[in-house]
């Protein structure tokens, strides 16, 4: 993997060599960082505001394959999948740790680009790498990833608050992370047989961002506090719309409605999935890894969100006892079901 | 490993029931955890406080070999390691999250056992569990903690602290981790030898719970607490004295005078490292995984700490140009050398 690049062995380093060289470019902005990297802990100060803490273990081979993933790319993504928790909550991220574990087979180099990914989306997204461990790992990278942000007491959005009525919107659009992961399989699957075929990925750039550079939509929540709207109930969507959408439910012990018809799918999505036999909406309802936000606003909402791009209405919530049900774009009725990414069925 | 229990395939589970079975048990009884498990983010308030916040990773065969070290004691132990470092800030400890990346060789009983052991570590430690992620892992086992505690912002007490003529103190007695391990490494290489000799570990207990069962110094920081001391300098013992002692003269640019006879070692400690031909002080020195604190005080403290059998004065802090010594029990002087545990040059 790394054959072509100058090596540098990490034991050359030492735990506290490495840390010291990688957290050189580590610059502090937030000012609810007190004391960052360097301590037993980090050092935070959020005044009268709540404190939100989310964590990710990222493991190689079961959330992420080198083979066609970028390192840089993997730091990156690494840090939004986190981060998008926080904005779920209607939060603010402020502060991430980062931890890697990392087998002999990385040099140096590989665990820079790592971090230089992974010090990107910081800077992107306004938030300070503030602690986090470094160690060798028998086999493997490993990656875990805990961010911490903050908000006003009476602005935390939980998954539990939907109300009968409320519209069911989503940002964005769906199933483009899952389809761009089935083209990146196909293509190691065909470069595994016969590496000197090149990869076929043109003008598929989309959606392979969409799985390998994700964004996570701290504008969406930047857009709702400007819009004066803070939904019911939010959640965002790692595991696919389906899931997603029982969870809300199920949490809030609501039901709903979604409209198949009203599921944003973009266009190059829907004509991939098409070209592998895949129906565009199972790929959004439980494909996965689209980091877009599922959220509950009441009715009178209504006229601030309608014309805003970014954010569809897919449905309403109802009452327990009408279930979760999914109309299709034929007019059937489809009790939703979770079918999303089971981390315990797949390679192990 | 587990051929003689009842076992329950986690595949059976999916993440969110493995979750949602887990964390049957877990209770919230702090008063700064507004919301624990079950949401995209816990949510926290620790009011005018500051937020201290510390991660570690464990991974097996570099940090633990599942060969001797049971799984609940696994669980606590990760905790333990965790909350040291908050109360390294003089920080109280108040929650923790727990990640777990879990090949199939485990089945549910595994985890649970190890979750026991978190747990229990919570409950003794007044903390409170509020996150994780739990995910399989192509190969071997993955904890990794967070814990987050808090303090008077005029009460967190950095590495970077110390003054010229403070008093160097440290709790506990230390070497006995590291010489418990070797202990548990003869008797591995033993029994894989030859696997019908019984491990002789025999009276052994001290040594042995210091490196399976360490606790963190909670009551070292109540008991300065209560004596109205703060620290100017504070660091915890993961990996070995001398790394820490230069950890803390580096970070406040000063020196120091470390007195070999004043290093507070346990008799079983020492007779077992002789018994291993060790050097006991080299133990204490570079061994590590002590967990004890080490801290520096002003000299007028000398008189409240003098009487205080969990802690002992082990030298005293100089200006930076006469460097980190040891004086020797046969008063020769040593340079102090770091030459504790390198997470990059281990079984990698």
């Amino acid at each position: 993997m790394f054959e072509n690049s100058s090596k540098t062995e990490l034991k050359e380093f030492g735990e506290f060599g490495l840390i010291a060289h990688l957290t050189q470019a580590v610059e502090l902005t937030q000012p609810s960082t007190v004391t960052g990297i360097g301590d037993d802990a980090a050092v935070l100060n959020f005044k009268d505001k709540q404190v939100l803490i989310s964590t990710d273990l990222l493991l190689e081979n079961v959330h992420f394959d080198l083979r066609y993933v970028p390192l840089k790319h993997l730091g990156y993504k690494a840090v939004q999948v986190n981060l998008s928790d926080i904005y779920a909550m209607n939060g603010i991220a402020s502060q991430v740790t980062i931890s890697m574990g990392l087998s002999s087979k990385f040099p140096l180099e590989a665990v820079e680009e790592i971090y230089e990914g992974a010090l990107l989306a910081c800077k992107n997204y306004n938030v300070d790498l503030v602690g986090g461990d470094t160690s060798s790992s028998a086999q493997g990278l490993v990656l875990s990833v805990t961010s911490i942000g903050h908000a006003d007491s009476d602005k935390v959005v939980y998954r539990s608050g939907a109300q009968v009525n409320d519209l069911l919107c989503v940002s964005g659009d769906l199933g483009g992370s899952y389809v761009g992961l089935q083209l990146l399989e196909r293509e190691k699957k065909i470069f595994l047989e016969n590496p000197d075929i090149k990869p076929d990925l043109e003008g598929k750039d989309y959606i392979l961002e969409r799985q390998l550079k994700p964004e996570a939509r701290k504008d969406i929540i930047q857009l709702l506090a400007d819009l004066a709207i803070i939904p019911h109930a939010m959640i965002d969507i790692s595991d696919g719309l389906a899931s997603e959408i029982l969870h809300i439910c199920g949490n809030s012990k609501v039901g709903c409605k979604l409209y198949e018809e009203k599921i944003p799918i973009d266009q190059m999505t829907y004509d991939t999935a098409r070209e592998f036999g895949l129906d565009p909406t199972v790929c959004a309802l439980s494909g996965g890894e689209d980091y877009e936000l599922l959220f509950t606003v009441p009715q009178d909402a209504y006229d601030k969100l309608k014309n805003q791009m970014d954010i569809s209405i897919i449905g309403h919530i109802t009452d327990a006892n009408e279930g979760c049900q999914m109309i299709s774009k034929s007019g059937k009725v489809h009790e939703i079901k979770a079918q999303g990414w089971n981390a315990f069925s797949k390679k192990d």
